[in-house]
């Protein structure tokens, strides 16, 4: 490749259009105010919208590649070589090799995991956010962007019931509840010692604190007492409910144990939307426990802060607005692109617990300009404008249309409940309590009952073979010690003929590994 | 608005185009294969990026819009009102509130933070991100992307020096820290008690544990440590020579001290491109200290990991590939939008520390089919297919390219320093070592001298004064205890004329501050 005049190589001249030194010269890698620059952005907008959309083509949810296969291509790709390949060869090359290979979360087909499909309008903002770049950390790298997200912040703290409340915006909900329960940490932590545990460490009286959380609680409890230095045995697992709901009478048990033991119950965790089951604690009988053992409440409502966009639905967070911090996942039901998480505070003072003063950002004098730097909120240094696509997602969706696409999900659920109680070979494992319903294939009613044990193992057999041909992705779990099944339904377009024929597949996966496994046995 | 026959509010009319109830029915909020969905996502998709090239018309930086005013006018915007907005309404709003009151990042004046203009095809590549929506955290939400991430990350360790190395994308520099430096701590807990902290939490060895950094480390190494229990009381300051890096002979002194003490160095961090002077510590003989005393090696080359693409810069890195982790930034001196960061290892294993089981992610019975679940090397779960930005905006522009562009900026800051150093009112505080400047005004020869007090208070309302204007964003710090001012090259398409305008600007805005200030003496 040669070099053109200012030392750069050349682009590819099919990215350019032209071939002079000049136009080489101002190629336009980035957006600047140059007309080029722009017909730039909107040739690799369009290609890329039209390599994503033709990937899309496929009528299943995933291509069923190979792993190994998969893998092997993926290899041939070099990230890196010396010379650029032009946008429409590589574009070209991606949609085939990885795009082709994704799961397609508007499948209805596409029902294991949290994992929506996004708002078209959110997710094009993903583009604005990427091209102007603002970082969130300081004012002085995104004036107006900072400004939207308290303004947006604030308002979710509103919808939440936490009025005058406000936030931070994180990339996912482990990372909210990580902040959530480091501000539990330190205002446990300012009273142990003059300082709180961010200047210290953690004092001695650390190895009595405890999470208080339900069994039913997310993974990520565990994980960020891990990282906060807790460790994941100071979680405990309160007894839930058939619906997957604490169970106050656990709860009051548990906490009168951790008394009479010496422990501090430092935080509890209620849970607005558990991973398997949907279930809501019951916030307010929590809050109150909270408020009486003096203990930090943490709402994890990741997937339930959607239900409140519905006057019909909002009734389920009740109590709520009682919380110290509340999780809250704008990329579960609210159909943002991942990751559009907010931690968000009754007061936004509860979040100077870790602010620290850095010479290059966040200087005490830009406070006479009125300058906010959001530094001083997060765990964050460098941090996306994702405010933007929330905003224009929610803005441009209205709540009326977000709030009857929630609605649908519950009522999808609460029938695909009823179709699994209709056939004859799946079992209802529990109620729906929200978007989740948990079941399991067994033999129908005319075949011979098998056991537990191989019931578990048709049923790993029936959702793995199901991922590898590509033709629904369900999900798997545990539900009192045995393989459960778990359809989520985050997908708005989903129809009850679509869960009608997911459960037809299911079962007749369920009864092609139970022939396998009664052969092999 | 009237409700369609799905008891769906209808979307505006002039969003679908039509107006039957048919077409309200499959209104394309979602990317499905119905080709009206993927008109509608090239439509929202030029939209966005009209909208992002209007707003950046403006020929400064930023467009000096009061804070306060610009507060008010972001407040009269209803983030979820109840009928959706028409997206063309919706993005003209944005684009006079928000877009045209942020920073230009591609501006040649825009100069104060490590915060870079972004590769438009990897811009355009967070479209694809938005609409597929894949979340790494199992290979059922994202077959190929896991794939994509676990190839990418191992060409980034290899060309990092780690060959054999891996690592996991995390949001930003902090969070790649964070990871790093639990990794260190795990090994130690691992060391002190049969189990890792991670299970039992910090054992009482913790008091004596300390994280060895220079005073230049970033904050996010102190913001870290009190994440994890350590508090930032454990991260000492080594001293460091006038370019910044670490002073080799202090370090010494700093491991001996500790050693007299009885406490543990668990880390050493170094610093590969200081957040001001750019200073690169000298990496191999900070290799040797640690593994005399058995300390794991931490490098933050969150800035410096752009230079291992120009093979005359990459020298400047030896020693990285001792390291035992690296956080390298994607998104400073490799012109990716943010987050694109890494947190780099030398061997897979030793992210084993961050796993936890999980029932519905992480499931042993997957491993039979070959399948990946990156959980198991991650502080995250839900999360963002960010690779494919980054593999998109390096194949597109090539290695030969993008080595240029780093090797340019390096050349902009050494020309920089020289233009300091010849400008009667600006003076050098130390030698470029990378893509930074650092200087201050003070008066010129023909001037009468002034007190540091005064020409800090000047520096102070210069940089100020610059920012509230919209014609220069220049950086403002601290060095030994003084206000200095910085210039961050990590744009590539500035010229050493925009140098030469910039350095005037802030000479004109010193000597307008002087003037304003020594009126008021």
């Amino acid at each position: 490749m040669s070099a053109s005049r200012n030392g750069l190589p050349k682009r590819p001249a099919a990215d350019v259009g032209e071939t002079t030194a000049e136009v080489v010269e101002a190629a336009p890698d980035f957006l600047t105010a140059d007309p080029r620059s722009h017909a730039q952005l909107r040739r690799v907008a369009l290609a890329t919208a039209d390599a994503v959309a033709a990937a899309r083509l496929q009528d299943q949810p995933f291509s069923g590649a190979d792993p190994a296969q998969l893998a092997a291509a993926i290899a041939t790709i070099d990230p890196c070589p010396d010379d650029g390949v032009a946008l429409d060869e590589l574009l070209a090359q991606l949609r085939d090799a990885v795009l082709a290979h994704g799961v397609h979360v508007s499948d209805p087909r596409c029902a294991a995991h949290l994992h929506c499909p996004t708002l078209l309008t959110a997710a094009a903002a993903e583009l604005a956010i990427g091209v102007t770049n603002q970082s969130l950390d300081s004012y002085d790298q995104a004036p107006a962007a900072t400004l939207v997200e308290d303004h947006l912040v604030r308002w979710l703290a509103a919808t939440l019931g936490l009025s005058g409340g406000s936030g931070v915006l994180t990339s996912g909900g482990t990372a909210s509840n990580l902040l959530g329960l480091l501000l539990a940490r330190e205002r446990a932590g300012a009273r142990a010692a003059a300082h709180g545990a961010g200047v210290g460490g953690l004092p001695p009286e650390h190895v009595r604190w405890r999470i208080v959380a339900s069994a039913a609680a997310h993974d990520s409890i565990r994980r960020c007492a891990a990282v906060l230095g807790l460790g994941t045995g100071c979680v405990t697992a309160v007894a839930t409910d058939d619906a997957g709901r604490i169970d106050l009478g656990a709860l009051d048990a548990e906490l009168a144990a951790l008394a009479s033991a010496g422990l501090e119950p430092i935080a509890i965790v209620a849970t607005a939307g558990t991973t398997d089951l949907g279930a809501i604690d019951p916030l307010a009988p929590i809050a109150e426990r909270a408020r009486a053992c003096g203990a930090w409440l943490h709402v994890d409502a990741a997937l339930g802060s959607g239900l409140a966009l519905s006057p019909r639905l909002a009734p389920l967070l009740d109590g709520i607005e009682l919380a110290d911090s509340i999780t809250a996942d704008l990329h579960k039901l609210w159909f943002m692109p991942i990751g559009a998480s907010a931690l968000l505070v009754r007061d936004v003072a509860l979040l100077a617990a870790v602010h620290h003063h850095s010479d290059y950002l966040n200087r005490p004098e830009d406070e006479v300009d009125g300058v906010l730097n959001l530094v001083g909120r997060s765990l964050d240094t460098s941090r996306r404008f994702d405010a933007l696509k929330i905003l224009v997602g929610l803005r441009s969706t209205g709540r009326l249309r977000m709030a009857a696409m929630v609605e649908r999900l519950v009522a999808l659920a609460a029938g695909a409940a009823r179709a699994v109680d209709a056939h004859d070979e799946l079992e209802l494992l529990a109620e729906p309590s929200t978007v989740t319903v948990v079941f399991r294939w067994r033999p129908g009613g005319g075949e011979a009952p098998l056991p537990d044990d191989l019931i578990d193992a048709v049923n790993v057999a029936a959702q793995r073979a199901l991922l590898r041909s590509g033709r629904a992705i369900v999900g798997r779990t545990r539900l009192h010690g045995r393989v459960a099944l778990k359809l989520t339904f985050v997908n708005p377009l989903a129809r009850e003929s679509d869960v009608g024929e997911l459960l037809d597949l299911v079962a007749e996966a369920g009864r092609a590994a139970a022939r396998a496994g009664v052969a092999v046995r």
